[in-house]
């Protein structure tokens, strides 16, 4: 099959189109043929060698895709041949086939084309774990959404709006880009090249604060999020972009009680996982039949598997709004 | 009404005894006889000027009490006159008589004395609150108690041993506290001045470190606790006795998908606190018929309420187990 491979690691150009064997299915998978996969963050970090896959892993880049089900394990009852999925994958997206675990995988949301729900997996899946599930937001909540115009932020705006929020800000670095926020859901917009985050959180807030923050940035974010909580707030770290540390007061803590809490979507067990995808077939799915069109991904940009050396550069520009993806099939 | 008055604030020589009106009681209170007392590390900051009383709040020290109902507020139907109860107060309870929300009253525990029952609300609330509702302390788990020997550390250790603790670790600053903690159900003793209580706790759980920490040390604990925590682990700041602020490695808590939370207890709405002592009713109150002697407190000693001065003398020399209580009626 054709995959890609980024040798020893670099720069965008170091990737090329190979040919490969198709991946064994596991009697707990599902062997997929893939339409289109998603670009993501980590995947920019393990082409350049500063990420590691774990050992169990693909060695291949691409963590979600959409396609069609050719194969299924012994052990998978829950799928067929000819089935059409989206799917959490450990790797190996960036290629024709995949073996992906069968719980892993969702239906194509009713809506959908199979592009933009090669778009959903890793996004849905980052959300809902940890803004919903670790960070218990509901609806009646406020929530600041730091890099809201990323995959992760649209996607949580988008969310969170379907959930009933009682207020969505979120932080940008420019007006297209608040603006682009502002379509989707978001309420209020803070560029953060020209104001505080926390006075402008406070001041939309009526002084309380924002029930969850959700956060990306890290270490400069710290203690700027605690300020910028509500009492009983929730902090949902789920990147260190820009570093894990800095010289931190917890008074406010544990005085507003609040709750930091995190965590990488790629660590987890598989049962974990599934849990997340049961959660969210449960709870999200029917959304997309209730709600058209709330919850559409925006894809920024499309492009061949061969010409995922631009997708990647498009990635790295941070000039993009929404997801990049790559179509395969 | 006789009732422990603090002037202007100082050493614990600067209390006397006066005498002053009996508190007005609310349509949502009681008024309750004192029988007992429980003394607090914050009878202690409030003595000192370290830290002022909510402005609603009882200007006199004493969070905690045990006594008898002798009026009842119009809007009261849970209490009658004649009943004996224990309670958390909002300040007040150096005195003859206190006033007290209705729904922060508990009954007396069978099996208790009432200068038993005095000594348990401050802590069993606390640790209920902050150990099994935020951080979710479950049967199965492993939990890492700070100043196991202490009020707060005692209470822990029998309501974890009570809940189906895998292990139970304290930490304290020397063996006869680490004996008397072991006799109360720790599994693991560590001297923290003589070993590192990460090493320490990894060694005792296998490397995995303990699901649940309990701290009240704060800035100098602050990394070792997140090091000592397992995946899915769960930080409690119950308070910062060594200060608030340390450089912070976040990157654990992201990865290991930690939860770090904490709260007070005296800041929190009453309805929190009427909901604290309902779950406490509910969950914790028929282990005192279920598991006799096991969550009963350890009073290490008691003065009457003329000799303040001697008890918190006491408490600020560190060298009490458990807890300390002033007798009034």
């Amino acid at each position: 099959m054709r995959a890609i491979d980024h040798g020893q690691g670099g720069d965008a150009s170091c990737m090329r189109l190979v040919e490969i064997a198709v991946p064994r299915c596991g009697d707990d998978e599902v062997l997929i043929k893939v339409f289109a996969t998603g670009v993501n963050r980590p995947d920019v970090l393990q082409r350049s060698g500063k990420y590691a896959p774990p050992a169990d892993a693909s060695p291949l880049m691409g963590l979600e895709l959409s396609g069609e089900v050719i194969a299924t394990g012994a052990a998978v009852t829950r799928w067929q041949i000819g089935d059409k999925v989206c799917a959490l994958t450990h790797g190996g997206a960036y290629a024709e086939f995949c073996a992906v675990n069968a719980a892993h995988c969702l239906p194509i949301p009713n809506g959908l084309s199979m592009l933009e729900a090669a778009a959903l997996p890793e996004v849905f899946f980052t959300v809902w774990a940890n803004v919903f599930q670790r960070a218990q937001f509901t609806a009646g909540d406020s929530i600041l959404i730091h890099g809201g115009s990323s995959g992760i932020g649209s996607a949580a705006i988008q969310l969170c709006k379907a959930f009933g929020a009682a207020k969505i800000l979120v932080t940008c670095s420019n007006q297209a880009k608040l603006d682009y926020c502002t379509k989707l859901g978001a309420d209020v917009g803070i560029n953060y090249t020209a104001e505080d985050f926390v006075a402008a959180t406070l001041a939309a807030t009526g002084g309380r604060g924002a029930d969850v923050v959700v956060d990306m940035v890290g270490a400069p974010y710290f203690q700027k999020n605690i300020e910028a909580c509500a009492t009983d707030g929730r902090i949902a770290q789920i990147a260190l972009q820009q570093g894990a540390k800095a010289e931190l007061n917890m008074q406010a803590l544990m005085v507003r009680r609040l709750t930091w809490t995190g965590s990488t979507l790629r660590a987890r067990p598989n049962a974990a996982k599934a849990a997340i995808a049961e959660s969210l077939l449960h709870n999200v799915w029917p959304l997309f039949d209730q709600q058209p069109d709330a919850l559409r991904p925006n894809i920024h940009a499309t492009f061949p598997l061969a010409n995922v050396s631009d997708a990647h550069r498009m990635m790295e520009s941070g000039a993009h709004f929404g997801k990049i993806v790559l179509t395969v099939g």
